[in-house]
């Protein structure tokens, strides 16, 4: 069932509606004139008047409130806030040194201008593009990052150059050796930087992944018989606006411009009993960082959320393309920079997937058994950030699991190289010409945890050998291991690393809820295995804007509007102090024992690139796990119907009232005339 | 297509057929009178052998040999091997102290030998069991492990106890307090281990995962829809005998007693070019030690595939049960212990899964896009080691990935506790009176690679920083790293761990074979994050018995027969000296560079449990990659067909000619009365 809100009003963490954004465009010109608008975004509720609302939705209601962020057309940034029930702006600042995320629209500005400057013209024509070949000239345009001669005063972008000898060519396999800096305000060039060695470009023949390249290359493989994927009675799910309930869980969908999807409010029916797991979960930021230390390879680092956005990269999604079944999609809605309305039709799809056995176990004695079969949820955006694109899905678990899961694919970042050159081992030769650097993608998940109520308090927990040697009587065979768990005090003790020897997790805890039978707090556990250290070294660029990547965890304690730990306006910052998250953890003294606390995940991959990689990616994911442990009182999901199960008892009476409700459209793949099963001893006859 | 082999012998690797085994039976028994029968199963060809029958199909086929273990009367154990063509015994040699594998007809002995026997139906009554409900108490018989109260002379199984109030009851609730240890020569219970503190029969209420008990508890969910999966054109794969072909992959399909499912000659046809992966793969042991220090828990480590048998303890697969969509099944056929056979029907199941999205990427300026799904094949079995069961599944993917994958259910090994009483925290009070022990489960991969031909490295590869200092010319801004790669030249080199921090892997590579763009040798990727330390410390009776354990890697230079790392009869070994693969290290000197290599690795999971976990375990996956890097030329996958692609020629064209294959069947979740999508935007009215 699909429903709208039960009552008119938008859900208090609805994103601003196109009416809603258009109406505070409208005050804000009106009161400020022509402006090109970066931001209009919802202003999300303080937690304070958000819980009382929870608590009785038909108390006062938490205002409408839009985040506005602006550029005046000369340069200068303000943040503003406007009150949408009373049409009044409530905050108005300049902003000084601080660039606000960069637009789609910035972003394909670039191009053009560079086509056209007589500067990069030329360097098109050292490298050996003809002059009349500019329209084959294409740039991804970054932020600058941050270079320290150029500051923050002015809005810059760096341009990654690449030539494209057909439109249709992949765009990264002939990378131009030059990077010229653009400025905002001014649309124009106002530097180029160029490397002391020339590379001239690449003379390789273009290696293509549409349809004539393939095609070229030998054709498509017809190999591929259809799986079909149906849902005849419809999803298992209910939408009321923007919440959703599946299998005992419920949560309300938010999405921004700068996030994407947020999950706010989860909570989960245990056997009537909703119990609350965390107030809001999101992708906060990510950090690129590339490990080619030339000149001016430093500032490739993106911050693709605080940057550039994954709400305003993500892709529009196709019906029986990105995910197979019933979807359920919802739109999203943005201002344009001119004050419109940019509207991404399907920018989530949500839908569910058989999830494989969800828990089997057979009597060795009898062969009484019993198979359940497990459903998932999943929640999916699909962001394009310039060459890469990250597919991040929220998958649901019936047993109270939440695993984030991100698909790495698309194409890799590229630069020129001579054939005889060497990468230094800062990236490989991935196509003849093509040197795709190495770097790292660490993404920091921000989970405001609500475990059980508002007042947590997270452990260390590391699998540990007993200290007492072999042979002592208390480890007389030297067996003996347990879970150490270490509590996070203050802020300062939270700032800890992985710890694979010793399997460590990070235990979400309410310590004022002990298990009745195991007498431990109730918890969520992270459990996250790949969480590589940011490489960039301490001191570094890298390390010094990306506060947050210094670590595997750091817990605060919560604030409002410490959303997005690379700081609020992350473009051009010099991480002279580093913005957000060391900013909040201050000198790390608070408590954050037993209080509402957000805890900080940084985790990801380190991309050393290999052929394989090239000219188009394979999906590599990357993923973890928020498991209830000590939560239920014990298994949640044994009310999940199986397909098979026989007590012994049943087996004993030869199968008298056993459960069958195996699927009975699963097929034998091969089968004789007669339809029997026919296996390799006893199958038809011929070769395949 | 399924096809019979193409002759009438089978693949030299083949299981032994009903046939064979009994022909090996009938001439041992002619030869030595009656004995037990624990082992009849293919004595694998000498590698140099079946490297020649491969390259050359039409020479000399390997002779099909029969490993034949036997207990005879009275308890002495003797190895043999039958040649079956000439019908002679070619080895039969007497074993002193060592033990063979257990066989499911010994462990379902010791449950009826325990019920009669006075001393324990002494023990369930001091328990506070009736002597009269002796039917309602059950035994788990694992071997003894290794006791150096009762040596190894003696063939020796532990009988860990557990009353069952109702006969469909969950086994592990009322776990009993003492333990039996039972001759199996002697079909008796020779000794009972009685803790110094008793602890009663627990007085909890039953907690069931059967129908009956969640109908008690409020009865199933009635809210998941079905979701079909079907194959109406069949499947995508070939099979001839135990071969199967698909998507470039070629592989045979063994399977034994011990390790299960045997992966042989796995090649992966590239463009036209047969090249070999891994002469064979399997998962080759196991260990799960348990955590609490008290005697006789130091007993519970059990080699479940050494001990009793991946195959032996397999589970016959059911259809629409264990997997979806189109199967295909395998059977296994064993020997009797008495000399018959035993088939187990669909021990193995293989079959496809779509695999989501294979590859994607959007052009930012123009949306022009290509979005690929991927398909998975899945070559799985399930086996049930007497409380746990573990589902393998061996999954290929198109990009020339192999992902072995362990889904852990089942229900956790039990032990009784007074409410009152500490765990000391070597295992948790999972329901009153339950205690779940920690534990480990530790997997051993074993790998006979074969990238690209028999000789091959290893190189241990860290991401690791630059190190040259922050400000230095060399690293000015800080971010260089690379991937420190190490050759391990002997096999001593190569006992290395895990290092989460540097995100380490092990190559596996061909140094033979540069690739032409990246320079680097050919290679296979071990990416496995799931590897914590053996907990038992060193020294301890687990370290020494589990050898193989003692680190991630181990890598040895090939040798016939060295298949099992823990030895080849597990049971009752001390570990002094350590069997298998310490034994194989030897003093580590020889050479592993550049020659046909062995790579072992040690992975799994460090399980606290938790009440979550009881009475019956909701799944949880381990996984790893075995991924091609520097082994293809460019991307591997590019002609799989995609689902849409657009060029930006085509969208210029307003889409004319774009590749539309989407999924016609797939549908949103909620359509209004117009077939129009509704989101909660404009959706139907009503609540959900």
């Amino acid at each position: 069932m699909v429903a709208a809100s039960s009552d008119l009003l938008p859900h208090p963490l609805d994103p601003l509606s196109s009416a809603e954004i258009q109406s505070a465009i409208d005050l804000v010109k009106k009161a400020h004139g022509e402006l090109f608008f970066n931001v209009v975004s919802l202003h999300e509720p303080r937690k304070v008047e958000m819980t009382k609302w929870l608590e009785n939705p038909s108390a006062s209601r938490p205002a409408r409130i839009a985040d506005v962020v602006v550029i005046v057309p000369g340069g200068k940034v303000y943040d503003g806030l406007v009150d949408l029930a009373s049409g009044t702006i409530t905050k108005w600042e300049l902003l000084d040194g601080l660039q606000p995320i960069i637009t789609m629209e910035e972003l394909i500005a670039v191009e053009h201008v560079c086509r056209k400057d007589p500067k990069v013209i030329e360097q098109c024509e050292l490298s050996g593009i003809a002059k009349e070949d500019m329209h084959k000239v294409y740039c991804d345009p970054w932020t600058i990052g941050y270079d320290e001669q150029h500051g923050n005063k002015v809005r810059l972008q760096q341009a990654l150059m690449y030539y494209r000898p057909n439109v249709d060519d992949c765009q990264y396999q002939y990378p131009l050796d030059f990077c010229p800096i653009y400025d905002g305000a001014k649309k124009e060039i106002i530097f180029i930087d160029i490397p002391k060695v020339r590379r001239p470009l690449s003379k390789a023949q273009p290696i293509n992944y549409h349809p004539a390249g393939v095609e070229k290359a030998g054709g498509y493989r017809d190999s591929l018989k259809p799986i079909n994927i149906t849902q005849p009675e419809g999803v298992s799910f209910n939408v009321t606006g923007r919440e959703i309930e599946w299998q005992n869980w419920k949560f309300h969908i938010g999405f921004n411009y700068r996030e994407g999807i947020v999950l706010n409010n989860i909570t989960f029916n245990d056997k009537g009993n909703v119990r609350p797991l965390f107030y809001r979960l999101s992708l906060a930021e990510m950090v690129v960082p590339y490990g080619n230390p030339e000149h001016p390879h430093q500032r490739k680092h993106a911050f693709d959320l605080g940057e550039y956005g994954a709400g305003y990269m993500t892709n529009s999604l196709t019906l029986g393309c990105d995910c197979k079944g019933s979807i359920h999609y919802l739109d999203a809605e943005f201002p344009t920079r001119a004050g419109g309305i940019r509207t991404i039709k399907n920018a989530i799809c949500i839908h569910e997937e058989d999830g494989g056995i969800l828990f089997k176990h057979t009597d060795f004695r009898d062969e009484s058994v019993i198979v359940t079969r497990a459903r998932k949820l999943i929640v999916q955006q699909i962001f394009t950030a310039a060459n890469y694109e990250y597919a991040i899905q929220w998958i649901f678990h019936q047993d109270g699991t939440i695993q984030p899961e991100i698909k790495l694919t698309g194409i890799l970042n590229t630069y020129t190289m001579d054939p005889s050159e060497d990468t230094h081992g800062w990236g490989t030769q991935v196509y003849p010409g093509v040197n795709a650097h190495n770097h790292q993608h660490l993404f920091c998940l921000r989970i405001d945890a609500n475990v059980d109520g508002p007042n947590n308090t997270i452990f260390m927990a590391d699998a540990v050998a007993s200290d007492a040697p072999v042979g002592s009587p208390e480890n007389f065979y030297g067996n003996a291991f347990s879970a150490k768990r270490t509590k996070f005090s203050t802020v300062g003790e939270s700032a800890t690393d992985y710890n694979g020897a010793t399997s460590r997790t990070w235990d979400i805890c309410n310590t004022n809820k002990l298990h009745p039978y195991s007498g431990k707090p109730a918890s969520y556990k992270l459990v996250s295995r790949e969480v590589p250290r940011l490489l960039p070294k301490e001191g570094s660029l890298v390390w010094k804007r990306a506060g947050f990547a210094r670590h595997a965890v750091h817990v605060t304690k919560y604030q409002d509007d410490q959303l997005w730990p690379a700081g609020r306006h992350v473009p051009q910052t010099s991480g002279e102090p580093s913005q957000g998250l060391p900013e909040w953890m201050s000198d790390g003294s608070e408590s954050i024992d037993n209080t509402d606390i957000v805890l900080w995940h940084t985790f990801g991959v380190t991309h050393i690139p290999a052929p394989e990689d090239f000219p188009v990616m394979p999906v590599e994911p990357i993923t973890l796990l928020l498991r209830p442990r000590n939560f239920f009182t014990n298994n949640p999901v044994m009310d999940v119907p199986p397909s098979f199960c026989s007590t012994p008892s049943q087996v004993a009476a030869n199968g008298a009232g056993v459960t069958d409700a195996t699927d009975k459209l699963s097929k034998l793949a091969f089968t004789n005339g007669n339809g029997c099963c026919a296996n390799g001893t006893n199958g038809t006859n011929g070769t395949s």
